[in-house]
């Protein structure tokens, strides 16, 4: 039966065949992928079309947004970021503080980075919302990642300087992915792995307060729940209830602010300024009762003075260079993936757009002149950044206020923290952490998407039971099984006519479908990869064989027509044309007859290339189901005495 | 404009809507998706509804496949069987020791391992073509690998013991993976990767030959091109013209052979023969010569007697475990991808059927078998394999046949070996290499998918010019990466409709489709993952915003609906859901309106329970874009006076 005997009237009659596209010359194909994979926001688009003085504003404009805004800053602007910088101030100092001794750093070092960094960020960063500073879980990671390798209590001076050479390299990996585009690389930290890695990291944090608030004089340095568990009650003798009792307090007044505050979100404020007020109060109350002097221990001294130049500590030659790269390279990750995450919701809530690229490069930039300035790593925490979206910012300058207000205190003000007490600081560490807990997101991910709980709870186990480390890497790892083992077993589905209409779905979610005497139709639901090539022709042949065997057994009308939709068929490599020529030669076996549908454009320019096309045979290529179906039945009934089985 | 105030008139017409599928119960969605993704060939079909005395026959059958077929086995099956085993016999033996040397262990371990694996591959395997032997790209691996721990001619009785302990884990680990139903980790070596890899590891193992070739005494032991040249060149001194000599007359004599078979294949047989026929012709030269005395080395003694058992050498507990596994698992890994690709190809020949999971237990059998009875590392090599069904093959007596012939050598002939030149070893492995450089397959690689030839040449260059184990990590690394590319970069495109049809297709693909004033459809081609949710968004948002653009200045009717098609959307997770939800609140924020049309069940059923489907109201998902495309239409021109963007 060759098939130039036949007239194929529905694939005549309407004149639209599926055509093989025109083939491109390498380099423009080549360009094209590149570009839709480096620059899908298409960067110069606003740089075309224009004289070059206006291209060199345009370009300055880019990797500097502030002159953007700049010039149209007015003082109505002014009036609320001066509030609103003032406000996170008050954040800032008793945060900064405290997350610089979870990073077993000196505590001024938590003023420092909140002083150079914002000044940085303010100038190149996209975001109208984001409030510059230290977190906790880069934090934490930096104690326990170098701590491994150095005592902080034992060589502070080399910690010290290991510290900003690892906020060197976070850095320059974040202006360096930044440049090349890569700001990709962040979207595999996907929602679910954030949730859990979150929660873990602030469980983990919390457990480490528990040395501050206990007033325990040694601790461990592993960060997972049975290491911590185990030093706190091997030493319950030295528990002091001083501490204990003044750290529950100022957490209870904590709480309490903080849930007054969520209940009526106009009193932000009270909140925002629960820290510093603890604070302050904590100083009072050891300097009149001198409980300094009774087990609670207090700051100590802070030098006077701005940020000394750190430049010439960094150090990239010593035997630890391995371990600080590892650092840098997993905070820099983190950290961007939280500024990121935080500047891109902030600026979908006032309908803005921000470019996660160029967002890297303000990060890397910020942190490499931090690293040479006494800073340690900075990015953008969600704490400070909401309270600055609360207390109505309109700009960066509350950034610049910010830094202002801290540079006023690191010249006049610091003598002032000397009877801070520790417990506080701890207390202040673990109400923001509390609130990092999101069991509800979590609850959520279970009834939505049990794949993404999992992933979200293996975080979670990870971080708490083992380390930081591993439970980013179990959570990445499985987030990628996830993409592999959807393109490693793509769905296939058998589709039938739904009633009254040209339309052809799956009998499984339509039950309605009918089914077409004779024909089969099959649709392959993911792209055809060497991953999958295996498994579909497998399937294929399954889908076949099961269908065959059930017609025998009812007595129906025989198969003669497998008719296969790849109109969601995206891609397919040369493993997968292999596997198409096989199932062709098994399907021509059962002396059965393959039609394909809808191939789009690269998936056709493959087959042709390859000589799939040619051993098919054009023919036999469909635009719709609908078309293919209307031919074979078309050369069903033409030929019924002669069922197609023997004539091929 | 409230939706409810609309009649849907196509949507009411036909009366299929996008019902949401009915939950199931979580432990059956688990066991289904478990079922599909570690059961695709469902095994167990045949067990359904058998007594339980079948059901036990059945079970041993399916372990043991020889009780399957050896009832039905007859004379005739015998004769032709005979004669395969005999060829691939006199293959086998010259292969065998050539092998074992490459590996640096005793040549007589290559006789050993094709007698006692063919045995149990013939009980548990159920290819009828594969022939079982050693192979020359593990035996290179296991030289290499174990090579940099422990020199083989300084130690070498610890370095035979730990090629057994390798071959053991080579075993447990393709038992393990076929027993848990993991073969489709296999599938992750594409065609292009072992392209690749086997062009680059035959170009090695030639490379190594020129040891044998020159008559050299010293030789690095490093695989890669510019070690090996280096020790080749700097010892010119030490060539020995004699065996160069002799090594090329050989290779000749072999090559041509094999392009004598190759043209036709009724003398299968000529090249079959070669191997052996050098050997005994080597062997009389030599004898007659003294060869041995001018330069010329030779194999020397080889122990008469069956295996001796290697139960006891197997060493678990020393410190080269690490690179013992290591090693147990690479080439365990590479064995068992040749293996089961060559059965594949062969019982695709055959029309008959292949387990994947099946072949991996009997490939793991046999070589903890083997590393029990004194065998390396086997499986199904393409030479041998090929040879055995030109033979004309019945079932897999033939290798009983070999391991009997083996059996007879080990026990009465191998003195007749003592004068083979190492020479001709070098020149059968060299022109056994040769074949499996396939520059053919590469350059169809670059005409037909460029990103598989960048695999294929990433893999060789990794060989070559590093190790094996780097050309490996290269090649699956970038596969890989391909497959996350996919998904991170899905394809979006612009839909019109085909002229005198309800079709609706890329403009991209079909440049006759037509723009629908008012209206833009969109459809995304791959799941919505984390991977992509961030790109997607940009990207959709990119889409209206180009499209409003180029309205504006055409001076067309505004934008007022957005159709996003999801029949190729196979998957989603809650970033996904996350990005559609963003991706709503945008296109309201613009006035306009989102409709849905054809979400798969999977996708149907999590954005009913993430409540999305409640925010965009039901009746805004429809069945076909066509459908869609009318209830906009009906509205459009209901309400022209009142554009949709001022009453929203």
């Amino acid at each position: 039966m060759g098939n130039a005997d036949y007239v194929f009237p529905s694939s005549g009659d309407c004149g639209h065949r599926v055509a093989i596209p025109p083939s491109q010359p390498f380099y423009k194909s080549l360009k094209k992928s590149l570009k839709e994979t480096f620059f899908p926001d298409d960067p110069v688009r606003q740089f075309k079309n224009q004289p070059p003085s206006r291209k060199f504003i345009l370009g300055l404009q880019y990797f500097l947004p502030i002159l953007e805004w700049a010039p149209r800053y007015t003082f109505q602007y002014f009036k609320a970021d001066l509030i609103a910088g003032i406000t996170i101030t008050s954040l800032a100092i008793p945060q900064g503080i405290s997350y610089a001794k979870l990073a077993n750093l000196p505590p001024i070092l938590g003023l420092y980075s909140s002083f150079v960094p914002p000044l940085v960020y303010a100038m190149m960063g996209s975001s109208r919302d984001l409030a510059v500073g230290t977190v906790a879980v880069a934090s934490l990671l930096t104690a326990s990642m170098l701590g491994k390798e150095v005592n902080a209590n034992e060589h502070p001076t080399l910690y010290l300087h290991l510290a900003f050479t690892a906020t060197f390299f976070a850095g320059v990996l974040q202006a360096t992915l930044g440049i090349l585009r890569l700001g990709f690389i962040v979207d595999f930290l996907s929602h679910a792995t954030i949730v859990g890695f979150m929660a873990g990291a602030a469980t983990v944090v919390c457990l480490q307060q528990l040395k501050g608030i206990l007033g325990l004089e040694h601790f461990t340095h592993a960060t997972d729940v049975v290491s911590v568990m185990r030093s706190v009650f091997t030493q319950t003798h030295q528990w002091r209830w001083e501490s204990a009792v003044l750290g529950c307090c100022f957490l209870f007044f904590l709480m309490l602010t903080r849930y007054f505050s969520k209940r009526r979100p106009r009193f932000f404020w009270i909140s925002a300024l629960a820290p510093l007020t603890s604070v302050i109060l904590g100083s009072l109350l050891v300097y009149f009762t001198h409980a300094e002097n009774h087990g609670v221990q207090v700051i100590g001294h802070l030098k006077k003075g701005l940020n000394p130049p750190s430049l010439t500590h960094l150090t990239f030659g010593s035997q630890y260079l391995t371990v600080v790269m590892k650092t840098g390279i997993i905070t820099g990750v983190i950290a961007l993936a939280e500024g990121i995450a935080v500047g891109r919701s902030f600026a979908m809530f006032k309908n803005y757009h921000i470019d996660g690229n160029k967002e890297m490069i303000a990060f890397g930039m910020m942190n490499i002149a931090g690293s040479c300035t006494s800073c340690y790593l900075t990015t953008g925490p969600f704490s400070r950044s909401a309270v600055n979206f609360n207390a109505g910012c309109k700009t960066a300058v509350s950034n610049i206020v910010m830094a202002t207000a801290v540079m006023i205190t690191l010249l006049f003000l610091t003598p002032l923290f000397h009877y801070t007490p520790l417990v506080v600081l701890s207390s202040i560490i673990i109400s923001a952490m509390l609130g990092l807990i999101d069991y509800e997101a979590a609850v959520h991910l279970w009834q939505v998407d049990k794949f993404d709980f999992i992933v979200c709870i293996g975080a979670y186990i990870g971080v708490v039971f083992g380390s930081v480390e591993i439970g980013l890497v179990i959570a990445v790892s499985l987030s990628i099984l996830r993409v592999l083992l959807f393109v490693a077993r793509p769905r296939t589905s058998a589709l039938g006519n739904i009633p009254n209409s040209m339309t052809y779905r799956s009998f499984v979610q339509y039950p309605v479908a009918n089914n077409i005497p004779g024909i089969f139709i099959l649709r392959v639901d993911a792209p055809i990869y060497f991953a999958n090539a295996n498994y579909l022709r497998e399937r294929i042949s399954r889908w076949i064989g099961e269908e065959e065997e059930k017609l025998k057994s009812t007595g129906e009308t025989s198969l003669q027509y497998i008719i296969l939709d790849m109109g969601c068929v995206a891609s397919i490599d040369t493993s997968g044309i292999s596997m198409l020529e096989e199932v062709k030669k098994n399907i021509d076996r059962r002396g059965l007859k393959l039609a394909l549908v809808n191939p789009g454009s690269e998936v056709m320019k493959k087959l042709d290339k390859s000589k799939f096309l040619e051993d098919i045979g054009q023919e036999w290529v469909y635009l719709t189901v609908a078309e293919a179906v209307g031919a074979c039945n078309f050369m069903l009934h033409t030929c019924k005495s002669a069922p197609a089985r023997e004539i091929v």
